[in-house]
């Protein structure tokens, strides 16, 4: 497998695939904090429940299937927000949530190594 | 985009992409504490350069680079090894330290995120 060392900017964030090239500590930085974002496992199912919607996710429908308050729910989304997982509306009562998938790719691709050179 | 909710096994870990399918608690558990290892840059930054490396990398490559002690930088180590990342082996004085590509594989995929559902 080549190994070009490429400083790819890829749409939703920095830097090329670990698997091609060694993160500079800005590029760390940038990819600790989405990481971080969805090291939480209440934030993790949240993110997966807004991104496998079909359209967007009503507050309403995010919080009862979770043991905490909706506090608590609001917070683990804004943390999504801060960390551009995830948008946002309020549209009358309700909160509506939806992904950011040009995030969500730009994480994926930045763990993404090839199956070929798996062990 | 057809939602199939289908809850594979992927091989390196569990479930379905979050785009697909939410996940449980318990796929929720998995992937938050994989996260956790990739949410620190120096340990991001360490992942990434044992990830682009061409083989193995030696605890004494992966130290000077940081501003932190050998300990500190083995503890990280512990850190990703535990979260199945990275494997090690000891040979005389030094460890050597390779990437578990199908456990990033996972993870990568796990994020993944059709790209024709881009907004």
């Amino acid at each position: 497998m080549s190994k070009q060392k490429i400083a790819v900017q890829v749409a939703g964030g920095c830097c090329a695939p670990i698997s091609e090239a060694a993160l500079d500590a800005e590029g760390a930085a940038e990819g600790a904090a989405v990481f971080k974002a969805l090291a939480d496992p209440i934030r993790l199912r949240l993110m997966s429940m807004i991104a496998s919607a079909d359209g967007e996710s009503c507050v309403c429908d995010l919080t009862p299937p979770f043991d905490v308050s909706g506090p608590t729910i609001s917070h683990h989304l804004r943390v999504l927000r801060e960390a551009g997982l995830v948008d946002c509306e309020r549209r009358g009562t309700w909160v509506y949530y939806w992904p950011v998938r040009e995030r969500l790719q730009w994480i994926s691709a930045l763990l993404a190594t090839p199956a070929s050179a798996s062990a």
